[in-house]
């Protein structure tokens, strides 16, 4: 019998935001695999490090880590083939997972080359727009206001589009794009409340109004436009 | 020195997708407050139930649950003033919440009047949509996409314009309106590869295809359309 490949999400960075059930899968675990840079830690291993237990095989995928370039097919290729390998073998799998699995994660790289074949199980985390908002101490949507996330990678005009038919917004994948991002934010006249949150729940947590972000906002960060919905009180 | 208000995530039902810290801070509270049906058991607390201490001061939060209706004022006017008193009284107070406390949370009623006077924390938590996605097993969005949360109590037209927008969606608050949802999921296009999901993560938890969803949904119902992004592979 084939082992399970588990999708786990391990929150927003905090260790203490996994969940138990990350906790007790990873500590428990024979095989893991994590996305790692080409050089440097892997950040979704470093989360995850004081649950890993002794003696548990490693399984690094080594993505190259040209910023938000097309994610190497190759890579997800091999690295299917390697897990699959222990799937067959009849060995569970976890792996680690940034946030929330499949918001916006990587893993779905994985999950579309071997779910055909094998039982898949996920374990889904705390997002990174949860975590966001939090640090934030902003309620980010209420009632019946529609919650928008906005990949910072969106065209221009259809950025413009989604932000003029109004709501709240998270805004994820921000980093170089941050003043581009802000101005469009500014011309749709919801720079007031507008916040950046940088490295959510990390020690080196940034929480600003947008209009003091820092100029060169990092990898991890967000732009949160919290809902106006006028009954909060 | 007045006390601490936590707002803390319990996750979407299944008490392992608690968080470590949402553990810790329940097992180590002198007062806990959670909303509470007027008959009946509060689901919050449900979630929390193993990790409550003996000997816990708890406060319930009556809400007459006239399902969607404007949520009652006064309730939330006392239910302030019942936790500003232990607050002034120096003492910590964690309020339980469902999912993750800011994402269309009722907590925000407890935050809009105790905030200006006390200091609050806020335990992001995993969301009711990210556990549906892990239910369904299907990733929701990717890289370029853009993912709306949807209130089903949506007025027709502002549905049909964002689902006509594009991207991928989950809506909420589903219920009764499930018929209604349906058809204007089905009529934008969007029928094939949507996704109906109950009481995610719980032992009752029921997934579907849209078109085979059950009649009557549950209040803990949602319907996910995952994005097309051709890139999966
Ligand atoms: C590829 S997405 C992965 C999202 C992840 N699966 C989740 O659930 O949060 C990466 C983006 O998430 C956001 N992000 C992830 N971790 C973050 C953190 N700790 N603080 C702020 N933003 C974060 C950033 O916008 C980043 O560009
Ligand atoms: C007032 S909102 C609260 C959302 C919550 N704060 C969260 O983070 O998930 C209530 C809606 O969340 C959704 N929901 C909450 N728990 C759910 C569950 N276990 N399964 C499916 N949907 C759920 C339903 O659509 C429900 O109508």
């Amino acid at each position: 019998m084939s082992g399970v490949l588990h999708g786990v999400g391990l929150g927003p960075g905090d260790p203490e935001l996994m969940t138990l059930r990350a906790h007790r899968l990873i500590a428990g675990a024979g095989v893991i695999a994590y996305p790692a840079p080409d050089s440097g830690e892997s950040f979704a291993r470093s989360i995850a490090a004081g649950s890993i237990p002794q003696g548990v095989e490693e399984i690094p995928i080594v993505i190259p880590m040209r910023a938000e370039r097309f994610p190497a097919q190759a890579v997800y290729d091999q690295a299917a083939g390697a897990l699959a390998e222990r799937l067959r073998a009849g060995r569970d799998v976890v792996v680690l997972c940034e946030g929330d699995p499949f918001f916006y994660g990587s893993f779905m790289y994985l999950f579309g080359r071997l779910a055909g074949e094998f039982r898949c199980e996920i374990t889904p985390g705390v997002s990174s727009m949860a975590a966001a908002t939090a640090a934030a101490a902003r309620p980010l949507c209420a009632r019946n206001e529609v919650l928008s996330v906005l990949p910072g990678t969106l065209p221009e005009d259809e950025l413009e589009a989604r932000l003029a038919a109004g709501g709240a917004f998270a805004i994820l994948k921000v980093g170089r794009r941050l003043p581009r991002l802000r101005a469009a934010i500014e011309a749709a006249g919801l720079g007031e409340g507008a916040m950046y949150v940088g490295h959510a729940s990390l020690e080196r947590q940034v929480v600003a109004p947008l209009a003091e972000a820092p100029q060169d906002a990092p990898y991890f960060s967000m732009i949160l436009v919290p809902g106006r919905d006028p009954h909060v009180g």
